[in-house]
Parts: structure tokens; C-alpha cells; sequence
């Protein structure tokens, strides 16, 4: 499979430098993808050539247009046509590319990409989600900060998407899915939560609700797929960022505080390195939008060239496991399977329907 | 100063045994404190007898009734009359006891503080406060998950009590107050968030208003005093505590895994441990019900006797430096100034006061 990236190269604190180094790594570790850059021409053509990559594997589409950081979603959809992450959406839309990289502004890129490239049949939001590491692995958590206010039609789908995620594309033959909440009892949190707890334990197309979990759950492996609102997921994430972040430079900055820290540094220096490796919160960079009808991946906005290069591996594996089929699939089978449930309640609360006409039906 | 500590015995996962270890540990440290225990006296009088307690120090006062860990708010106050929590909390209402302190239920425990003790004047819903931990100190923050769905009044009430108690009992001139939200720019958030925003931002009792925060600036000290709703602060602090938690468990494992690291272990064991005792989330157990009319103490449930001593020795100070005094004096300073304003709103949208008037007033 040939698959084209659209880069949106102008968005990120350190842009678009750090984009195109980051462009330039996964040139180097997928040889057979071609990127192109949406941007400004003179800057971008510069360090392209700085870094030494060819046009047979990037190209380079100018505009001057930048969405601001703080440019608010519905201005951005109004004003920033023309714009480089608003073309890098549409290179989708029209099918030039597979998927959309960018590490800008994630609710003008949000807006913006459910205007585009449209959301999936049945999904009105759709979720940012990431993976959170665990001693043995990771799980899928969802969403990370695209819905701040969620009803529990939204939580239930967010539910759905994950399940078939973990499933189809992670591999994982029963995932168990987590509700994220501030107590493990049923009598537990506000009045959305427990209405999305009622209708998770109910669903037939569910075969692992594990239940509500707490917050040190997210790190434990616990669940595979961790659900929750916007708000609440991208406080979460950060908070365990922020934290992972403080013990890291503590142990930095008291490694070198005596001589023999300093020997010792040196002898747990391989540990700290896989610590790092394995258990950084903020190591998965690349969260995908699920539910839009295309692949769109949002890079952190501090990331750096590396952290850039991650991104763009998600959104080649997305590209590769053709994750949008999977979801599309599994929200048919649920939609069928409500339409089934609603049939049904009709027959019985209608007793006039003869018993063979129902089960004719 | 005299002090005397109610002690709900049975409340916690190992209760009653790691409550009367804890008692004992903080007996030890604070000669002149005495405390009475509540529960059930054949096992609770073994315990004591078996740590070496006195009868001039410790006190037991029986009941067969506890508050179990799945008994809802409503329920509690309805049918726990008699349980070592309830006698607990009215020990203080009828001034035998200068505070409480509990590891059991926190939603029974709220639910009967209020009713019992009462909260302050302006108080509507009291918040469960601690501290987080930082490089360079540590920040106050509420709530931590005592009321799970809050209004810009909840929220408003909450950075004024952080404030005050950052000032009075920390000792911090000019403390810095922020508000949690998913995003340091003012359109981000729900609508709850930007209200309050907007409210602090004009208020004219709050000094020092920092804006938003994130998540991983928690971690960072860039604000003394963090507010946010009990749902986010309970699931921030408790990804914060499985972030920790993992790393520690992480480097435990992997310090045994090769003669070098064996080693290493050695020399760095001294930087761990104060790690752990400096920057430890769940490190500070005690969180305290601000906005009471008394001293409310709650211990995690999971601790052991060491962080339930923890959680007496917050009550101790609570209890000496009259938290509540200095509370009301703030609640009354904002009461006025509320006042003043509605006045001055008044007497401007009124012309037929006579400015002299408006003066005299």
C-alpha cells in the first residue's frame, strides 16, 4: 500500500523547523511514504534542503495562512481557509493524501477536520485517544481533550470505538473497557457517568465491561480501554505527564549531588533509560481522532523532532490498518443491533402484533 | 492549648487495628494530645491494651455500629445513628472534641459533617482539601472529590477558602491561585469554568488571580493554591498517586535486575528515599473539609497506621492554628465587600438617589 502524508509543517510551538526534522526521521524509517508539506514555501524549502530530503519523498504545497494557537475553533473555520492545516485537511478530503499529521491548534484542527473530512455514520464526536503505559503494556485511552462537555451518548460511542480498536487494530480478543471515575462503586459520580454505567453494562455488543475504575487504574493495566471525557482524560494525561516529569528531573538534578549518587548514576543509568522508554506518559505522542471519517493525528504542540516522528508512525500504522473500516464496521453491527433492540421493545409493548408475525419480523 | 481527637475507629480498610498503631504513633509524638476512640470496645480495648496505650491518653467510647464503605450519603445520615463515625463527628458538635478524624466512607462522612457540625456562614458545599507536591514545596488544592458536580459559586468559595488558608495558616504574603482547566487560554474549558475565570478575574479579594492552569503544572508550584471540582481533582490527584506509583515499583524491580544495577541501587538508595518522602503524591494523608464549622479530617482508606498518624497530625495543626476562625474572617470580608458592590450597583442603575446620599450610605 502507497500511502501519501499530509504534514501540516506550520503548526507546533517549534515550527516548522521541528516538523521538518521530524518529517525527516520518518523518511528515514518508512521508505517507501511520501509527505507533503503544507506551508510556507521559502522556510520550508530551506530546511528541506538543510536536512537533505529529495523531492521524490516530500513535496511542498505553500501558503502563507497559519492557524494562531489561539485562533477559537469557529473563527478558525470561518477564516483560516487557505490555511496550512486546513489544506493538509482537505488533501484528504479529496483524496491526494491518506493521512493528516499536525501538531497545531486541536480544536481549530478538531472543528476544522469534522467540517472536512465529516465524521462516521452515527458518530457526532469524535475522540482524541491516546495510549497511556502500564508495567506490561498500554491501554487505550479516550478522549484526551476533544469533547470537554460529554453526554453519555457521547461516553458510550467513545466505548464502542475503543472496544473495536483494541480489538481490530491492538489485537486484543476481549478488551475489557474502564469507566473513569472517582470511586469503583455503582453509587459512585455524577449523573452522566452513571447513565453511560447503566447503558455500557446493558450493551450486547460489550463483552468485557470491567466497570467503573479510578484514576491510579489508568497506569495499573487494569483495563485495555480506558473511557472518559474530554476534560477530565486530558486532565488525567497531564497531570501523570506532570508528575512522571518531576520525578525525572529530581532524580537528574540529585544523581550529581554526591560522589557516590554520581557512581551510582552511572551503574543505573540502562534502568533509568528504559523507565523512560517504557513508562514516560508522554512518550506516545500521536493521538488519533476517532470517529472522523479519515485519518487525522494530533502531534503535542511542544513536541519535538522525535516526538514529531512518533506521530507520523501513528498515523502510517492507521493508514495501513485501514483503522476507519474496522469502526465503520463495528458501528453498523451496533446500529443494527439497536434497530433489533427497538423492534423488539415495539412487538412487546404492543400486544395487538400476532406472536409468528413478530417472530417473522 | 488543650487539644482532644475523635477518632472513628472502624472506618478505614485495615480498621480498627492500623487506627489504634496510628493513634499510637501520634501519641508518641504529641505528648499533650488525648483522644477518644470510637468502636467497638472488646476489640479496640485489646488493641490498645497491646500497643501499650494508658487510659490518661486514650479513651474508648462503644458502639457496635459502622458505616460500611458502600452505604450512600442519604442513607448514612438516615440510618447510622449510633456508629462510630456519626459519634465521631457529634462528639466535636458537642465540643468534647477539638476534631475528627476518619479513613472511613467519604461521602457518609461529608454528608453526616455537614448535618452534624454545620458549615460555615456563605458556605454552601464544603471541599475536601491537601497538598500536592512540588520541587519546591507544595501547593494547596480543593476539591479533591467531595463534591463531584460544582457551579462558578462552588468554585468561586473554594479559591477564596484556598486563599485564606494559603495566607493564615501557610504563611504565604500574596499566594497565587489557579484554576485547573484543560487549557492556559481564556476559551478553553466548559461553561462552569469560564464563569468562575471570569469571577476571579474581577474579584477584588483575591490578589493575586494566575488564570488557568493544566494538568501537569500541579506538579510545578507555579500556583500556591490550585481550585478545581471535586470529579478532576479526585481523578488529577489520583493519576498523579498511579503515576508514582508505577515508577517506584518500576525502579524497584529493575534495581535487581543486573550485579550493576544491584550497585548502582546501593549508591542512589539515599536519593530514592527522599523521592519518595519529598515528592510522593499520596505522601500527604490528611485531607481536610474546608468550609465546616469544625475539623474534619479524612484519612485515604488505604493507609496505614504511618499516613493515618499523618492524617492526626493535620488535625493537630488544624486544630491549633483555628483554621476556622480565619475562614469565617475571610467569608465576612467577602460578605461585606458583596454587599458594597450590590449597593454601589444599586445606587448607579437607581438616579433618583441623591449622590450625597450615595456617600452617606
Amino acid at each position: 500500500m502507497n500511502i501519501t502524508l499530509a504534514i501540516d509543517a506550520m503548526g507546533g510551538d517549534s515550527a516548522p523547523g521541528m516538523v521538518v526534522h521530524g518529517v525527516h526521521l520518518a523518511t528515514l524509517r518508512y521508505p517507501s511514504v511520501k509527505f507533503i508539506l503544507y506551508g510556507d514555501e521559502a522556510q520550508l524549502d530551506a530546511l528541506v534542503r538543510k536536512v537533505g530530503l529529495t523531492a521524490d519523498r516530500v513535496s511542498i504545497h505553500h501558503t502563507s495562512k497559519v492557524v494562531s494557537s489561539s485562533m477559537k475553533p469557529s473563527a478558525a473555520i470561518r477564516n483560516a481557509k487557505g490555511s496550512s492545516m486546513r489544506l493538509a485537511i482537505e488533501s484528504i478530503a479529496e483524496g491526494h493524501t491518506d493521512a493528516v499529521v499536525s501538531a497545531g491548534n486541536t480544536g481549530a484542527y478538531m472543528a476544522m477536520a469534522k467540517v472536512i473530512i465529516k465524521t462516521l455514520m452515527g458518530i457526532d464526536r469524535p475522540a482524541l485517544a491516546s495510549f497511556m503505559p502500564n508495567p506490561s503494556g498500554k491501554s487505550l485511552m479516550l478522549d484526551l481533550g476533544a469533547n470537554v462537555e460529554c453526554v453519555p451518548d457521547h461516553l458510550t460511542k467513545f466505548a464502542l470505538m475503543g472496544n473495536v480498536f483494541a480489538k481490530d487494530i491492538l489485537g486484543v480478543p476481549s478488551p475489557s473497557v474502564g469507566l473513569l471515575n472517582v470511586g469503583a462503586e455503582d453509587l459512585k459520580g455524577h449523573s452522566a457517568i452513571k447513565e453511560t454505567y447503566q447503558f455500557l453494562r446493558e450493551a450486547e455488543w460489550l463483552d468485557n465491561f470491567h466497570g467503573f475504575i479510578e484514576g491510579d487504574d489508568i497506569f495499573t493495566g487494569i483495563v485495555d480501554v480506558i473511557v472518559t471525557d474530554g476534560f477530565t482524560g486530558n486532565i488525567a494525561l497531564k497531570s501523570a505527564e506532570g508528575t512522571f516529569k518531576m520525578v525525572k528531573t529530581f532524580l537528574e538534578t540529585n544523581f550529581k549531588s554526591s560522589l557516590s549518587a554520581k557512581l551510582g548514576y552511572l551503574c543505573v543509568k540502562p534502568v533509568l533509560k528504559k523507565l523512560e522508554y517504557q513508562l514516560d506518559p508522554s512518550r506516545y505522542n500521536g493521538a488519533i481522532f476517532l470517529g472522523l471519517n479519515g485519518i487525522a493525528v494530533k502531534s503535542h504542540g511542544s513536541a519535538d523532532a522525535t516526538g514529531f516522528s512518533y506521530a507520523i508512525k501513528v498515523a502510517i500504522d492507521m493508514a495501513r490498518q485501514q483503522v476507519n473500516k474496522h469502526i465503520s464496521q463495528g458501528l453498523a453491527k451496533w446500529h443494527a443491533g439497536q434497530e433489533q433492540q427497538f423492534k423488539a421493545k415495539t412487538l412487546k409493548s404492543d400486544p395487538s402484533v400476532k406472536p409468528d408475525l413478530a417472530i417473522a419480523s
